[in-house]
């Protein structure tokens, strides 16, 4: 019998990497390919995507590709998918404004198949067909995607917020999801993020306020920092300053190449005589300057916790200027925030965050908003996603007080496919599925024994010992050299491990020196071992025996 | 002419390792001496001290350590301190007892001169004298410091918030800091670290609320994490759980330490047969059972923790038992706190947290508390301490906005003197300062440099070469080997940096390779590149040049 199968493949019980399989018969689409960031475990490891190795063993049935938006969380792993398979990628205009610069780096002139599409179309693929509806995010053109299939819609809200007033004045079109919703959509996947927050979220629209108080209020110059990605804040930042008379200039590659390509586009409209360059803002009066800044998450490449640490040569923090944290912290990057943050305040610079004064709202639907979209598209199943564990659960629970029973709500999980044929529902045996470490180097998977290794490397560093064997005697010739890197312990507690080793080995007989293995595990252990019992210390010990 | 110098050797700028000395002529005492906990980049390190050069060199000056509360980041780097300096030491009976078994640990037999002290106690040490005053905070038995100088009343209020009903009905002593206000107080050395929320903070009793709820709603056990110096939080666990019909086990050795002194001391008064043992709780019925446990913090190795890793041999996760997460993280942490939680729910658990449910309260007094401090003790000058520099800031502003001139407000920073005469006050040249980084193994003293390394070895591993080398004829004898941990680079990739390391050894003469220093270099340099340029990676090179 037939049956659609919903399968996540990143982006179910986690924040990042949204990647959906949604499968029928010999027809497979995919529904986003983000990225996430590592977390404090995953040393030297750069981004973090989806192991597509489902997808790549079911290329046959892929028939495309849809993105609902340009947010690396849901389209950062593009170029590492489009490595391995070939299907049409299906986006707004902007979104693939937005990734294109990204696809020719890494891929070259490989011929990519990319397909614009726009709210209101229906792209037909296969069996299935899919209808991207425009709805209100933090970025532009925004889709929830309606996929029909013979056994009813399946809606994907994507990332979203009911805008009422959103900067672009282009708003989510509910009478679509009504419409949707009373044609029965058999299963609803929501985003779910902020479901702890009760309420109904404010606009985007409110960050002006903060922004227009701080502009008029600031005696020096105003910095703002917010993700590259967040045209409306940048708009509405360029609005403000003209409104008060100041210049807009834009410091960080990523916001300046942004702003270039948004309004070069139209997706942003410059003020008249309110951009300057960042190399012309000595020009001005303080008091008449705005600076759009990356660093929002504390990179330390960025030009913010660059300028914060008086490191960033085209522009240099003066006291009485205002730094407008317009953003919120991704977990795990709370402390290198605050600590640039903190190098500011030292500097004599003020900074203006959400605690303070509202500059900065969320692009995601707080708990009355999950609510309203429930109650639009009266989905039969409900699946929570774009949410680690604790939403879902929250989202579960709100349903069943919306009067859900436990048969059509799910917890989904990465790798396990929701199967719904035409009377019930049920979570399937797993798929291949996982994370897949990706280092600045471009390299794909990063082992868990490499991370390991570093992990043990960065807590109690390494000590390397070399022993000369020669072979034809049975001999070892000259003394072991022990170095040390990174590494607490005291020279003298080497020169002691050292001692305890030329002991050890000066007890082998002949044949046990001919034995490689067993001279370098003797090397190993004694000095562990010793260096252990002497300083409660456990580095990394490699032997290496060289024959001669 | 005589004056008064208030420096601040630790939690000036920062939350955590308080410590301040109060120096007058020939007389100093110092209050507090805190740890605090190692950032991300501080690979390896388990706790941070400040750095105690400025009182040992002045030890002859030093009359006395007075200890606010027991709290680590006000007492954890005592017995640091006592192996460097010999002077007496007064705190409360609690806190002696809170710290006593520590100090036993690390200073052996050691003659300490520990001395009690109780709030409206007046301790005379040399020109000064010392009043500790009693005042609510998230731990028994908290004072603020009174120290009474020649020029005026230094008063510390240490941690505080005003809690009207505290669980223990000991209130803050507002009449005496009234007495004090009139009397003339100097300096007022503040506590900031809530300043940035409004209003005033709820009593530590309104935690009983989100308690009771979880307790009589929860359908099977209920685990509580909470720091284990929350005595008064235990306290009320345990009040409810006897309210409610459950019993209440303890699980962590350092909850199970505390629960047992503070209960054999009076400091917690467990209601008849309600504690059981840990390895009782199967007899008793799900919903019969409470569990106080650490690992608040998300620390690695607390019985939470391994609890949501089934790592924990004395106690299984069920599903339907509910956590109540009864804390906050520390900055830093939030991400280790959020994966345990997630675990917990995806092993079929309910937890409850701040955001969710009122299971937490902080310690620390909020805005409207700040100023009715500083309202009641009407001190001359003002200094917040107990904050970053954002809390600091914003607290100044505060001062200002209650009529403060600038004159009279101090941005301290730790190693700054604030030096007070009888018409003014400045800030003084800094005197030796800083953090001093400890492993676990106890060593003091981890350097920048051994950080740096272990950054390198975290992010990118190591590769280590050894060479063999035959002085006398200036030949390198067999192959180099190459040996990586770490290292994300293939092993093609060695095999072909090995290579050119072969060729570049071939290009070296008789007396090159007679310098030791130079084929070293050689070998490093040559791996280096080769490995940079193929895969853009940047591994630490250690090369190991051995003599035959």
């Amino acid at each position: 019998m037939s049956l659609i199968q919903v399968i996540p493949l990143g982006g179910a019980g986690e924040i990042g990497k949204n990647c959906t399989a949604i499968v029928h018969g010999d027809d497979m689409i995919v529904v986003d390919v983000g990225l996430s960031f590592p977390n404090e475990e995953m040393f030297g490891v750069d981004i973090v995507i989806p192991d597509f190795t489902f997808l790549v063993e079911n290329r046959a049935k892929l028939r495309g590709i849809f993105l609902t938006h340009a947010h690396e969380d849901h389209v950062g792993a593009l170029p590492y998918l489009l490595q391995m398979v070939n299907c049409p990628v299906y986006a707004t205009e902007f979104t693939h404004a937005m990734i294109r610069n990204k696809l020719d780096e890494k891929l070259g002139t490989k011929g990519l198949d990319l397909r614009t599409m726009a709210p209101g179309d229906i792209v037909e693929v296969g069996s299935l067909s899919v209808e991207p509806i425009r709805i209100t995010h933090s970025i532009p053109e925004n889709c929830a995607m309606a996929i029909r299939t013979p056994h009813g819609i399946v809606l994907m809200t994507g990332d979203f917020k009911f805008d009422f007033t959103p900067v672009d004045g282009k708003l989510t079109n509910i009478n679509r999801l009504a419409e949707i919703g009373k044609e029965g959509v058999l299963c609803l996947l929501s985003d779910s993020t902020n479901v702890e927050r009760p309420g109904w979220g404010p606009s985007e629209r409110a960050v002006r306020d903060g922004l227009y108080k701080a502009f008029i209020s600031s005696p020096g110059r105003v910095l703002i920092t917010s993700f590259a990605s967040n045209i409306h804040r940048m708009q509405q930042a360029f609005d403000v300053a003209h409104e008060t008379g100041r210049k807009v200039a834009v410091a960080g590659r990523r916001m300046e190449t942004t702003v270039e390509l948004c309004s070069r586009l139209g997706y942003m409209q410059i003020p008249r005589n309110t951009q300057i360059l960042l190399k012309d803002v000595g020009a001005h009066d303080l008091d008449k300057v705005v600076i759009l800044t990356t660093g929002s998450q504390g990179e330390p490449m960025s030009a913010l916790v660059q300028m914060s640490k008086e490191e960033y040569s085209r522009l240099r923090i003066l006291p009485g200027d205002t730094l407008i944290y317009s953003a919120r912290p991704i977990p795990g990057n709370e402390a290198a925030i605050w600590r640039t943050i903190n190098r500011l305040f030292r500097m004599g610079a003020n900074v203006v965050y959400e605690s303070v004064d509202p500059v900065h709202v969320s692009g995601h639907a707080y708990r009355e908003e999950l609510k309203m979209m429930i109650n639009l598209t009266r989905p039969y199943y409900l699946a929570p996603v774009h949410g680690e564990p604790r939403h879902q659960h929250l989202y579960l629970e709100m349903a069943r007080e919306m009067g859900y029973p436990e048969n059509r709500i799910f917890m989904l999980q990465d790798g396990l496919p929701l199967c719904m044929d035409d009377t019930t529902a049920w979570i399937a045996e797993p798929v291949p599925s996982g994370r897949v470490l990706v280092d600045n180097s471009g390299t794909a998977g990063i082992s868990d024994e490499i991370l390991r290794d570093r992990s043990n490397l960065a807590n109690d560093g390494i000590v390397v010992v070399t022993i000369a064997l020669d072979m034809e005697r049975g001999e070892i010739v000259g003394d072991p050299v022990i170095q040390a890197k990174g590494f607490s312990g005291s020279s003298d507690l080497l020169d002691e491990a050292s001692g305890a080793l030329l002991e050890a080995l000066a007890k082998l007989t002949e044949s046990d020196i001919k034995d490689i293995d067993a001279v370098r595990h003797t090397a190993s252990d004694v000095l562990r071992r010793q260096i252990q019992r002497r300083a409660q210390l456990r580095p990394l010990v490699v032997p290496t025996v060289i024959e001669i």
